[in-house]
């Protein structure tokens, strides 16, 4: 691969897949097939579990999607044997050609904040040599502590063609407690404050496609919303998260895209991973079911973006390349 | 020991060490001596060097301290090898009597915030058993999702007795970008509204000692702040970085505290932990000079707070129970 701008990877690997769809993997122990879990008793065999679970939804959707986003916190609850499990998942998302959005909201300062970085999506110095750790592809932080907090973090992914993304809105019910808070003097809710400190943050790297290495999160939940986002923020790729399981529709998704259907990618974790619930078939083996009703779910999502996209008179992908699996030799 | 809430235990251990001070565990490889990273070339072992360190430094300051404070990011940085190390050196900090306030700065929302409170301070449920992960006292949380955002990191303090420190007004310079946002209507600062936040969640839970297990995050940087933040807080326990190598000073800290000298605690990292620097012995064993330099050190900071309270007219140890140390057989 040529280009190594994170903003550019993103949307080459939208055009090569035919989607926008990034799926989490958020390995709970309740959202697991039974049987994956029988004799399960120590943490190390949760996370090995929750490992075998991730990799063959990351083995159904490979094809079919540009990226997934595991969720630190779901492999964290089984201690270190959980973060082992992360750091294997992710090299298998890597070596099946995914981009990987590592899904963990830090947010510290100083040394603090690019040990984090360092952690994610950088290297440790030892004497002489440089050890990648998780080597994300991008991550999740939180704004909280400043723009000055996110610089460790920032330099850390432009030191390795790698971008972050910034909560902006999220889609939670309570979200709104501070992130609307209304600033003084006209200024707005405080999320617009901080769509100026991602557009801010952003402008010093643009990819050729347009967009930086500082992305926002911005959820489906306020798709009205999307067009101030886009104005406060034009140069930042969305991290559009709330599809499926938390309700949000697919025609939703459409108003944080740009007039080229690019600019955002949309997240869903449950609906996809969760495929497994509708297979019948009982003498299936699970992780079997995993992987076909990971790639069912995705497929049918990808379905109806696509036509999500052309009832928003977006361009459909009929001028664009062939995706990733019409290619393949098999 | 019969006391469970938190905050109680906190301020008891305070009282028994005769001692704010909580040291930071921030094991950074350049705070470590150089002859700990001999040979060191893999993240595991730079893990152990870390743990080494770690440990070094709690007992050189476990009969001193009330508590102290792991940065998780320093132990992230080496991957799931510096988890393994985090799990060890809070047990090791358990094991010696110390509270550990995990600082981490988690913020997700929902079924995600459950899985950051099963790895810091919950349980991870396995059919009928229920695993301790990291099982911390305490761990720093981010607000930016709104209160409802803490509520499962909350439900799990509360079913184990433990607390949650909610980022308030944080040390670093560039701070003020959101958290001095002025807010619309004479409200004030949006740190005022998560002030208010923390109040307003941690009223359901006070101990016997008048602080709920609901603290905040209140930066040494700005202390005259302070009188407002406790008008705002009245029911929780502040815990104050900024001491020592961040310019905070000890009378500084004072104005954090109530009239009885309680309602908040004091954090210092490098200048604890970097007391291996004073040592002039070249013969003393590395980790040897890393347990006296952390122990003389913490001494001369508890020295200095202690001169600090009787010069702010606050009540002196005298009529206080014996420090944890003079009570020992030995």
């Amino acid at each position: 691969m040529t280009t190594t701008h994170f903003a550019d990877r993103l949307i080459e690997r939208v055009e090569a897949t035919h989607s926008h769809l990034v799926v989490g993997l958020d390995p709970d122990l309740r959202e697991l097939p039974p049987a994956l879990l029988r004799d399960v008793t120590t943490l190390a065999g949760g996370a090995l579990a929750a490992e075998r679970f991730a990799t063959a939804v990351i083995d159904g959707v490979a094809d079919l999607v540009p990226a997934v986003k595991p969720q630190s916190a779901f492999f964290e609850a089984f201690g270190s044997a959980g973060v082992a499990a992360l750091e294997r998942v992710e090299e298998h998302a890597r070596g099946a050609g995914l981009l990987v959005i590592e899904d963990a909201k830090r947010g510290d300062i100083g040394s603090t904040m690019a040990a984090y970085a360092t952690a994610a999506l950088g290297r440790l110095r030892l004497g002489e040599d440089e050890l990648p750790v998780h080597d994300a592809d991008a991550v999740t932080v939180s704004p909280y502590l400043g723009a000055e907090s996110l610089a460790p973090m920032l330099d850390a992914a432009r030191a390795f063609g790698k971008g972050i993304f910034v909560l902006v809105r999220t889609s939670n019910p309570g979200s709104g407690e501070l992130q609307e808070a209304p600033l003084d003097g006209g200024e707005g809710p405080l999320y617009a404050r901080v769509a100026a400190l991602v557009d801010r943050v952003g402008a010093g790297n643009v990819g050729a496609r347009g967009y930086s290495d500082v992305g926002a999160v911005t959820g489906l939940t306020y798709p009205e919303e999307a067009p101030l986002l886009r104005r406060l923020m034009p140069r930042a790729l969305f991290l559009v998260p709330g599809l499926g399981a938390q309700g949000g529709q697919p025609r939703d998704f459409t108003r944080f895209l740009d007039a080229q259907g690019h600019g955002a990618v949309v997240a869903a974790s449950r609906s996809i991973a969760g495929g497994w619930r509708t297979r019948t078939d009982p003498d299936e083996p699970p992780l079997e079911a995993v992987r076909r009703g990971a790639a069912e779910a995705a497929a049918a999502t990808n379905g109806a973006l696509t036509q999500a996209l052309a009832d928003a008179g977006l361009p459909g992908w009929q001028d664009r390349p062939a995706p990733l699996g019409s290619s393949r030799a098999d």
